[in-house]
């Protein structure tokens, strides 16, 4: 299926698979990658023209680096470690020659930051924008993948980095915090664990369905980001609003047990490999609902809107 | 990542994950999968409106169906079971509300029928027209997967059904010949296979370079299908350039040894379960480049252009 106008990944993905250690075949329009003992992870996000990116403020180098990021999240997420990926691409019919190969390169640059090989590909033309669809595999580290279902009365819940603002630059240039979930699984009693990627506000109620308890946030302890701050011209409760709000962070929310939690932020042991603090946002509670903290009131968490970044 | 309109894959993909005998679970967003001791097979295809089908002549259920269809042909490509899919999809701003449930129907409808489960999903909105983008996952059957590589000189090389036309419906509603494939992966020595989207012309030179060798193909013995006759009003040369040329027919091509074809051709042992014939199509030669005989002379099978059914 499909035009061959990308024929770039099919030329390199054998020698980007064996510098990544992946074990893989090519038949047809299918890879082949080898058995393992292990689960496989997989996820799925399609970036489109207009609504996940802009052609006029993004470079296709940047678009086809966010296209594997978002994907490095969902897999981080789990604290998992990505191996391998397939790519289809839809280029529209008036995009420069130069398109597909810087796309390729936004791909393979983060690809190969994270070893992941590029197993696999699909391009065709687009009579609609540029899109762009990674499907990411992977598999679990320490003691499985992490869900968002474990969080328990009494967790503490935290946050890595800070919140809100991501349209001036963050959405492009995120760090998908692949190695410091696999830190913190590997080193902490993970009980849940999802990224940022719709805004604090919505996301923290799929932990809350999930694991079927509700929460506290502590509206002072919320990081707020610089980029927040500016957009709300230094209003914090308007930025407070943003860090809530705003999409694509890409941060990680975790639960874990209130102990550990506390080790964790003293001793902030993701600073010197990834340069990113753990903030101590809330409590997980027995009775459902979200709620957010003033210390002079409580108010109910409002699942608001994500807007995307464009 | 994504915006959740298309919930309906959320809901049912545990179900009918179970459904599928797949152990899955479901964590951020991405899917767990249950670790085999077999090599996974990945395969990947996104359809675009204007591009891979038209919304003015097909359903969504049809476009469901076929952006399934062609992953499951894929994996059928090297005799694989396909076993569970992710889907993503961007869908018009101006859509019918219904849109996105019929074209689930259609996507789940065919996963129930190959017994593929739909593990994970991504729905977005799209600015241009209607975007699918299908990752299937199988394993190998057999003695592991087929591969294009593996043609011998002197094999023989079939193809299934026939070819040519399929704009006038085929390219909707064909029959991936998963079934059929593994059937021949298990009682034929099968070199090489691969599915023919790209047209037989076309795609033929995959399996020769693949595989370094050449072929010659017996023009008399080239399945014409009705439609191609159709199209071409009765004209067999016009006919001819059709089943060669026009793409999306997803039949299956291969090479196996010669005696094991004479056999498969008398016996026709797919004809039973599943409707379909072989046909002896040509031979593989030591000499590189593909030729076609017409008995009284021979010419050169020149690579044409595939244009897509729309």
């Amino acid at each position: 299926m499909g035009q061959r106008e990308f024929e770039i990944i099919d030329e390199i993905r054998r020698s980007t698979a064996r510098r990544a250690g992946v074990d893989v075949g090519i038949g047809d329009d299918a890879a082949v990658l080898a058995a393992t003992s292990m689960p496989t992870l997989v996820t799925c996000d399609m970036l489109l023209e207009g609504i996940h990116f802009d052609r006029t403020s993004a470079t296709p180098r940047q678009i086809g680096r966010k296209a594997m990021a978002v994907n490095l999240s969902d897999i981080a997420a789990m604290a998992g470690r990505p191996t391998a990926a397939v790519v289809a691409v839809g280029l529209p019919a008036d995009a420069p020659r130069a398109l597909a190969a810087e796309l390729h390169q936004g791909i393979a640059e983060i690809a190969s930051e994270f070893d992941v090989a590029l197993i696999g590909g699909d391009t065709n033309r687009s009579n609609g924008g540029l899109v762009v669809c990674v499907t990411l595999l992977g598999v679990p580290t320490g003691c499985g993948p992490v869900l968002r279902s474990g969080a328990r009365v009494g967790d503490t819940l935290c946050v890595t980095g800070s919140l809100g603002g991501s349209i001036l630059g963050k959405h492009l240039m995120f760090t998908p915090r692949v190695g410091e979930a696999a830190w913190l699984h590997q080193n902490c009693s993970l009980h849940a664990m999802m990224d940022v990627s719709d805004g604090l506000g919505g996301d923290l109620h799929h932990i809350l369905n999930e694991s079927d308890v509700g929460a506290v946030l502590y509206a002072r302890a919320i990081p707020i980001s610089d980029a927040a701050l500016q957009l709300a011209n230094g209003d914090r409760q308007a930025a407070l609003d943003r860090a809530l709000d705003d999409g694509e962070d890409f941060e990680l929310l975790f639960a874990l047990p209130a102990d550990e939690a506390d080790r964790l932020v003293a001793s902030q042991p993701l600073i010197q490999d990834w340069g990113v603090a753990i903030h101590r946002i809330g409590e997980i509670t027995q009775d459902r609902g979200a709620f957010l903290d003033f210390g002079d009131r409580i108010e109910p968490l409002v699942r608001r809107g994500f807007v995307h970044a464009v």
